[in-house]
């Protein structure tokens, strides 16, 4: 979003530096032909002498003070870096500022704290493991894979202890879904107006995740599967995290006892080397470190699920267990924080998911929800998981407000916070799946703002 | 595989080690459910005062003596390692031996050379962009993007110059597709059983790639769409890369200008900041640092497609531009290297692939192509992208020859090494896609051989 030349003009309104001028570039064309024609004569000479080829045209055209290839930037002169072979790959250290951010002070200790994705950076639906949000309530731990176990006990025949060689022996599963925290976009209850879509909305991640339908578990242990209605899982890091999944959703087999994670195992501060996959339901209920799995025929009530995870309702009530993340979308690009340098085309676009199942379209306003178009969506578009929208624009230069509503396979649409808050009133932290509104002024600059409409 | 346990049987064989007996879990579970009562009322006390509640009651039972806690593991008493704000997330310690290796003696040098994607330790179909294979004819290079330009000349009404910024402007596409390196189990045609899968097709990834439709730039160009057949790709690196596309590929819409991979930019040693995507095509057609496309009327005739990459058949002529990898597969567990520790249930499993399309079945065989079964296809089943496959199987303690057959949607069944060598002969490098066999011999251990029929 830092470019200023419109390409829809057919050509560059100012020559690139540091390049060539369009001007040149049939000098060029026919210079980079003459050049291959060199370097195949200079191959076959090279092969005879067992020197690579391009390297020792380059040290002799040095030697020679050939003027064109000095000119050349040094990565197409020489020999660049081996192959990777005894170490994990790494980013270009130019994506260096596309990092995980913590909210400073969102709460007292880095141990039981948030790190958001930097969603304004990601492209399709796959979220780099190295980048996904973190959510910690007693800080991350490597554990050890060979001395981990997991228990399954309560309503079985047979309680059973597993190691992960034998989940991993298991027949498995692999699928592509979002995992969001039920707090995210919490601070807009609030109207507090975050900056940028990385602490708006950043606490949202997409991966394939693989494991061992929970089900399978519980058949092998020999479930009463007659007279259970819910499992209680348990996590082993210091958090005693405990949560209760109804028996509905690990019956219909999409419950994964889950090691991996975008190909390869869970990352340590997403659970390595056990954490449970529940497809459409907010991430505490995807315990991480999993250690036991209990089969009862009640809720738990464990204090993640009574004290926290609830909805303060205008009436002061409360709501529980309301886990299933409604359908909900939000404009990656331009959102806050950004800025548009220059009037013209922008093919805005941003991300969808529904906990419910599958997003059915996204409509798009830029004028702050008087007139909504459809966005394109980007296919596949699976199950409980991130889709991608994009849509094209052309900037006229005025304030313009965009924003995205998305609609599921229930027929389910997005509210407006008018409508959230009729419902919801303005004390919650939890669950706020409201439309967001991004303002572009006329200087470009993009900003978080809440409508009262 | 290193579990010898049979978890079909309902119970463990034997009891775990560092846990529990499954005796003492009825025990476990009531101190369990004891514990988080305790929890709860500590954690009233300690909110009171601030203090992180299950640190603080860890510290407490520590002062007590208290034998209890003392004896769960450390990651459950106290607090953990913070978020991570100012790193890239990196795997856990424990899964350090998972990397890319390269072959020794492959080439003369590690920057013309290859490392191999670890395929015996992936899940689904995703590879770790950390994890993707590596192959480079002169080196990897970290380009800066803001200095790099994308020149697109030759059948065009107006030669253009694209920033990076420029191109990341335009509505952009993500698609999950494989590559393949034409030269993945090249050593094979020598029947020199390579010992693992990583080896043996480990010039194989895939990934959710971002970027712009080629032909969006073309026709912004003004392409002479009507005359022109080929495109020249070419990158910036010293290897003078470049490649003849066929203009129908191009026309599909399918060739992207791609700078994302998995949700992030393209790695380094993959192109960035900007490489070809031509799904279904052999890799060294998605050239890496591309810098510019010419259109033209004929192949091009490079370095890179008329002395390497084709395919020296029988007769002593060779093939060129046999650029699409046909429809091929392999089982990565059990594979070379593995050993299975006890007779009982396995999953085979394994990944499917075909240039042409779809996957639409794929058999496996535990006898040497005697008897085949269906496997399981995890969808969703993606064009020109990688499926993983699965069956269930129960290991005697015979000798057993494990393969994989795989089906496209164009009804191509992919060979045996008999029938690819009748019409291709010995002396092949590039485009093996026959099927691969893995020995099981009675003492578990996994070896690959080549079978003659």
């Amino acid at each position: 979003m830092d470019s200023s030349p419109d390409p829809h003009r057919g050509r560059l309104r100012k020559a690139p530096e540091n390049f060539l001028r369009p001007a040149d570039v049939a000098v060029v064309a026919r210079e980079a032909r003459g050049g291959r024609r060199d370097f195949l004569r200079g191959a076959f000479a090279a092969a005879a002498t067992g020197v690579a080829a391009p390297a020792a045209l380059a040290q002799a055209a040095a030697r020679e003070g050939d003027p064109h290839i000095l000119q050349l930037p040094e990565h197409t002169r020489g020999l660049g870096q081996p192959v990777v072979t005894d170490g994990y790959g790494k980013p270009s250290k130019y994506e260096s500022n596309v990092q995980r951010r913590q909210s400073p002070g969102l709460t007292q200790t880095a141990q039981a704290s948030v790190s958001f994705a930097p969603l304004q950076s990601l492209f399709g639906i796959v979220t780099p493991s190295g980048l996904h949000f973190e959510r910690h309530h007693q800080g991350w731990w490597d554990i050890d894979p060979s001395k981990h176990r997991l228990m399954v006990n309560g309503m079985v025949r047979t309680p059973m202890v597993f190691t992960i060689d034998e989940i991993m022996r298991l027949p498995a599963q692999s699928r592509f879904h979002f995992i969001e925290c039920g707090a995210n976009t919490g601070m807009e209850w609030g109207n507090v107006a975050v900056p940028t879509v990385q602490y708006t909305h950043g606490m949202l991640s997409c991966s394939e995740f693989t494991g061992v339908p929970l089900i399978a578990l519980l058949e092998m242990a020999g479930a009463d599967l007659r007279r259970a209605r819910f499992v209680l899982a348990e996590g082993a890091d210091g958090s005693s995290m405990t949560r209760t999944i109804p028996m509905d959703l690990v019956r219909s087999g999409e419950v994964l006892v889950a090691y991996g994670q975008n190909g390869e195992m869970l990352r340590p501060e997403n659970g390595y080397p056990l954490r449970l996959v529940v497809p459409g339901v907010q991430g505490v209920s995807w315990v991480k470190y999993l250690r036991r799995i209990e089969l009862g025929d009640q809720p738990y009530a464990a204090k993640d699920e009574v004290l926290h995870y609830v909805d303060l309702m205008p009436d002061g009530t409360h709501r529980q267990y309301t886990s299933i993340q409604e359908c909900k979308s939000v404009v990656t690009t331009p959102s806050g924080g950004q800025v548009l340098l220059d009037k013209g085309f922008y093919s805005i676009n941003g991300l969808a998911w529904s906990g419910r199942g599958k997003v059915r379209h996204v409509d798009v306003s830029v004028d702050g929800g008087r007139n909504w178009r459809r966005a394109r969506l980007q296919g596949p578009v699976m199950d409980k998981c991130l889709t991608r929208f994009s849509i094209d624009w052309v900037w006229d230069g005025k304030p313009a407000i965009v924003q995205s509503r998305a609609t599921d396979d229930t027929g389910y649409v997005q509210p407006s916070y008018r409508q959230l808050r009729e419902v919801r009133g303005t004390r919650s932290i939890y669950h706020n799946n409201a439309i967001q509104s991004w303002l572009v002024q006329e200087d470009g600059e993009v900003r978080n703002v809440q409508l009262a409409a």
